[in-house]
């Protein structure tokens, strides 16, 4: 068969209804485009999993402010068809801004809590209220059985989960692990932003989150004292702001005095203009890789 | 087929399932219980218009303040069941507090705008984040066709009409006129507050909205002048407090000026410590009946 791309939302929704009517199995990969490895990750999981993958592509302006980079985010939709064609992808849904938000939207979906008050939402407020918002469309338009989400937005993760089971979605979300170029950077579309300087520089996340762990393999447990080493670290490196750096706990996402189970070390770091994050999950009682 | 009550969300979702994968159509009617006429033509619309229909019995925590009647909300499941036994009705979801509400609890949807800032959201901030929240849960829940909703309920249907638009729920909502006693008081569930004397006042509701089409129908089209000719109205009778009277848009709930397009006509009233509401729409085109 070959891919399928609808625009609408009534295409979609057809299309995808019909494979569970026939009772096979839709997975959904919600992505925003531009698509790389981790992405393709995401897609090849859903489809050893499932009968049938979806592919959403839609760059959503509910999940950006009026000084983000929503109008120059990366797009290349021939690309991004060609990669999920060979793939074996069945659908990619690319809806336009239009079709998935009338003039008159104004419901959302708000994950309340630390959850969303702590990392990212602090410099991003309004981030994850727009990404709760067009993945609980995206989820009543194509009615997976399962979704797809990478663990390098560990926060916005953690909010889809809390949202799926909080509204009583039937959807198995399956998370999966970050994908990295060979130097450690974690895959991301706006890497694409980075000129040569700012790549080199970009590495420090990944060493800074390495250097946590070797401090936590090597006995440290305190929060504070693996933070300052990890700021000291990337305070050294050319072209870095940091934004956050935090260790909190893994589903609560509060903040660790001490590490006494498992913790997500999360960091977010401007390189000049670009805004990268990374994170790492540790379990003190089990530290062997 | 006896009428089936089950109280987990997994059984609610499963025997559902099991209709949509038949090919059956699904009614649902969410209540709060202590069901009469008005909830009674709810249910019968949802009969003849599905092959299986549930009624939702749930007095939902998250649309009262602590102010509010939450505790005191009356109940009577038995004869509950009863009535909708006689109805025909499929499946009874009794959930309770715990199993709809885990205690890490926090995704709320939420409309925004004048929707939700103006009349009863004026005294009852809380109160329509609580019924989005619920209602797209038990929409997750039971997956219906089609969902029926009262007039009687004026904002609280338009919200959800809202919500249902702007999530992509491929669910009808199926608005139902307003039952009323033969006085003209809307039938509902807290009118069983009321003692003899309050009965009495309460019809002043049902008299100042008649009043109010009256005055239209003779050619008056400020919205001022019929507003103070119904506050008049109800300060002259006993028990009476005001909480709004408002002329609003019937689809943005914008107030309305002048009366040039159809109206939502809408009226709170405190009985002594019992809240009514109850509205009219009036199209000044259209003033046949």
């Amino acid at each position: 068969m070959p891919i399928q791309i609808v625009q609408s939302i009534a295409d979609a929704r057809s299309t995808c209804r019909l494979q569970n009517r026939q009772g096979k199995s839709v997975g959904l990969v919600p992505t925003m485009g531009f698509l790389h490895e981790g992405h393709l990750s995401l897609v090849r999981q859903a489809r050893s999993d499932n009968d049938f993958v979806v592919v959403s592509v839609f760059v959503n302006p509910t999940q950006f402010l009026p000084s983000e980079d929503f109008d120059t985010y990366p797009q290349n939709f021939e690309q991004d068809q060609r990669l999920l064609e060979d793939e074996g992808v069945d659908l990619i849904f690319f809806p336009s801004t239009k079709e998935m938000y009338c003039s008159s939207n104004s419901t959302f979906v708000e994950v309340t809590g630390q959850l969303t008050t702590n990392l990212c939402a602090i410099s991003r407020p309004h981030f994850f209220r727009g990404v709760a918002t067009v993945v609980a469309k995206l989820f009543n338009i194509v009615e997976p059985d399962r979704a797809y989400f990478g663990h390098k937005d560990a926060q916005q993760l953690a909010i889809i989960q809390r949202m799926v089971q909080d509204l009583n979605f039937d959807i198995e979300v399956v998370p999966m692990p970050i994908v990295r170029d060979s130097d450690g950077l974690a895959k991301s579309s706006r890497n694409s932003y980075l000129n040569p300087d700012q790549r080199r520089s970009s590495t420090v996340l990944f060493r800074a989150l390495q250097h946590a762990k070797t401090l936590i393999t090597q006995g440290e447990r305190s929060s504070n004292r693996i933070l300052a080493e990890m700021e000291k670290m990337i305070q050294a490196t050319e072209y870095t702001r940091i934004d956050y750096i935090n260790i909190v706990c893994t589903t609560s996402f509060e903040p660790q005095e001490y590490i006494n189970s498992e913790v997500l070390i999360a960091i977010a770091v401007w390189i000049t203009n670009t805004r990268l994050i990374d994170s790492i999950r540790i379990d003190p009682a089990n530290l062997t890789s």
